[in-house]
């Protein structure tokens, strides 16, 4: 396998340095492992889309959330509970990943699906947002940043180039290009200047997985991200230049950072026309599922969050009439499943009594059910919201959804689960 | 269902008054809900045995291992897990249960297997060790234990005539009497008088399930404790003693406290003698495979222990060829299942390298992964030494599993899992 894997890089290598000198190759792509990332919009509703995404890992059907897998593990979950759950695709972050269990791991397991051993299609997120939001940052240069690890303090240093090829390395499905996500709030210069330059890393992405073919064996698209903090101006500027490089798809990053839910609609609102209607979309660390489902209304197809997760391990658990904190002394003899309609392993078999209890008596499992019920929750909104677009109702019912998520969660005293 | 139980138990207290006003009366016995707990051995290898123990809630397979499930949850694992692993009956502790959730939330849930939605046997210890160990003690009488708890510093006060009543409202298969567990070293003395007291106890938690019947429908069978430290004559006595009176079952408690292992060998083995050898034995808090094993040979047929599950959350897993610190960096590139014999979702599906980086990167994964394997190898040796005691060859079984154990964990750093 490995022996094979490193002649075809050979080979690949070769052949593009005699016949295919050129970028933006249709052979070429094929042949690096970079094929065009197949999106199929089947329906729309108003801005509102449904679609397929195809890749070699499997077809994700969008609108999508995305749970998130930071270091090769979504939290407290376990792979199997996730394909039960209808996870569809799961995120992993270069930074963490780069850092543990490093690259030479993951290269030895052969790629991060084999590592982790989950067979469905993977994101990676660059790690921009942890480089410059996590590490002790040394040293900024239109070149790249150099940082020191957040956990021993070693430095390292990430380009363009480097972290594609870490992204190679990992072998994910869809690897997301270097930027800086900027700080909220943010100096109108400071984001204008950031962002020239994180389009010029986005450009030298798009060169770079070119030139460093697909190890595994499997294609790799390849996402840019507009950014701009929530000037309307700058995000046009970057999305209209990221449009023109020809992604797989467009992020939205540098939002959900602090600004108002307003702001982050409108940005949303604004930046959606100048991305390419036939690419998809991804709003990058959102949010609740009302946020969801207003982007979904915007032309959103792709979302992450740790909010599921997150949350979850403090004990606020969503339901379809709102969140609910689970430790809150009303629920101690509370036998009602946390969300009657929803059908996960956590509210077919548990009270809100017993979840309440391992809360408060610190146990793993507390983790564990809620984990799975807030994931169950995020990726049944996803699901119907799909479902209401494909038959061109989704404003009525995300009408319904939001009035019944803004009410409190029932308190059913006398009925049993069992 | 609720006015059922409480009319059924207004008919049997009348009934009981009326008509029956002797103990140790078959018929009082299934009324009270307190029907001689079914033992049968199927089969004997010298002192091996292995059995059929029958309760309302299913049938159990001796030699059996108990995962110890303290709070009404097997620390994280969830009840879907256990059910895959074997697990034929899961430990719960009065001690922690009476403090959280408390008696009035189990009993509003209608007993500890609807709390916990577990239909499976449960065994509940009688809290003695706790209360010693654990609780800010008070004063200790003939009468019972008045103590604060570890908590939040309340007092309280347990009797055998209130732990009997704790374990009915917990409604388990099978509920343990009230004993002091003494500790190690302790004087000829004071483990003579506490054994006398224990033995008192013992007596009037007999005479306790007779005035207080089952609540929920189901038969609990009431174990008797042998304590005496690492004394033979206290053994003999207590074990005599508590013989005399008719108890479903008879535990050995009060050892791995901190004697030698030849110690605790010597007197399981000489206590067994004195134990009626048509009931089932039960070893307490014991212990490693190398010591269930032993004492199987020895004539016991029920174990528990936090081993399992307290070591995996330390990276501690138990193979076939002895354990390993999962944590140990020669695990880094190991792409092997931690035991490539055992069956569990761990081992068909996780590599040593991933488990490793899962502990490293403190994943909650880690625990749940780690967890599920050693309670998935205790089950099996259990279930093994089953079957080798059926088939009448414990003897060389043992010794071939032993001499294993012992060996180091292979390093096979070219398999891959997947």
């Amino acid at each position: 396998m490995t022996t094979v894997v490193f002649l075809s890089i050979f080979y690949i290598e070769d052949f593009k340095k005699i016949i295919l000198p050129g970028r933006r190759n249709c052979l070429l792509r094929f042949f690096v492992g970079w094929a065009q990332l197949k999106f199929q919009r089947i329906a729309q509703d108003g801005k509102a889309r449904a679609g397929l995404l195809e890749t070699d890992h499997g077809v994700i059907e969008t609108p999508i959330f995305m749970p998130v897998g930071t270091q090769g593990s979504v939290k407290a979950i376990e792979h199997r509970e996730l394909d039960e759950l209808g996870t569809q695709i799961i995120l992993g972050n270069s930074y963490h990943l780069f850092l543990r269990p490093g690259m030479n791991v993951v290269l030895q397991a052969g790629g991060l699906h084999r590592f982790i051993n989950w067979q469905k299609p993977i994101l990676t997120d660059s790690g921009g947002f942890q480089v410059f939001s996590l590490s002790d940052l040394r040293d900024i240069d239109d070149g790249g940043v150099t940082f020191r690890s957040h956990l021993d303090g070693a430095e390292h240093r990430f380009t363009p180039e480097s972290v594609i090829q870490i992204e190679r390395q990992l072998g994910s499905d869809i690897m997301m290009v270097f930027d800086e996500c900027t700080p909220y709030p943010c100096e109108f210069e400071y984001a204008r200047k950031s962002n020239e330059m994180t389009v010029r890393w986005a450009e030298r992405c798009r060169i770079a997985v070119e030139h460093q073919p697909a190890l595994y064996g499997h294609s790799q698209a390849l996402f840019g991200i507009v950014q701009g903090s929530i000037y309307p101006e700058i995000r046009e500027m970057s999305a209209r230049a990221l449009a023109t490089m020809d992604f797989d798809g467009y992020a939205i990053g540098g939002l959900a950072v602090g600004e108002s839910l307003d702001d982050m609609y409108k940005i949303t609102e604004f930046t959606e026309q100048f991305l390419p209607s036939d690419k998809p979309r991804y709003l990058m660390g959102i949010g609740l599922p009302e946020n969801i489902l207003e982007s979904i209304e915007r032309g959103v197809d792709m979302f992450d969050c740790v909010i599921p997760t997150r949350n979850a391990r403090n004990g606020m658990l969503f339901t379809r009439r709102g969140t609910m904190n689970i430790r809150n002394a009303q629920y101690k003899t509370d036998f009602s499943p946390v969300d009657a309609e929803c059908a996960c392993y956590t509210c077919r078999m548990f009270t809100r009594s017993y979840i309440r209890h391992l809360f408060i008596t610190k146990e793993i499992l507390a983790l564990q059910l809620a984990s799975i019920h807030n994931l169950a929750h995020f990726l049944w909104i996803a699901r119907e919201a799909r479902k209401a677009i494909i038959e061109q109702r989704f404003a009525s019912w995300k009408s319904m959804v939001l009035a019944k998520l803004q009410t409190e969660p029932a308190i059913i005293q006398e009925t049993s689960i069992s």
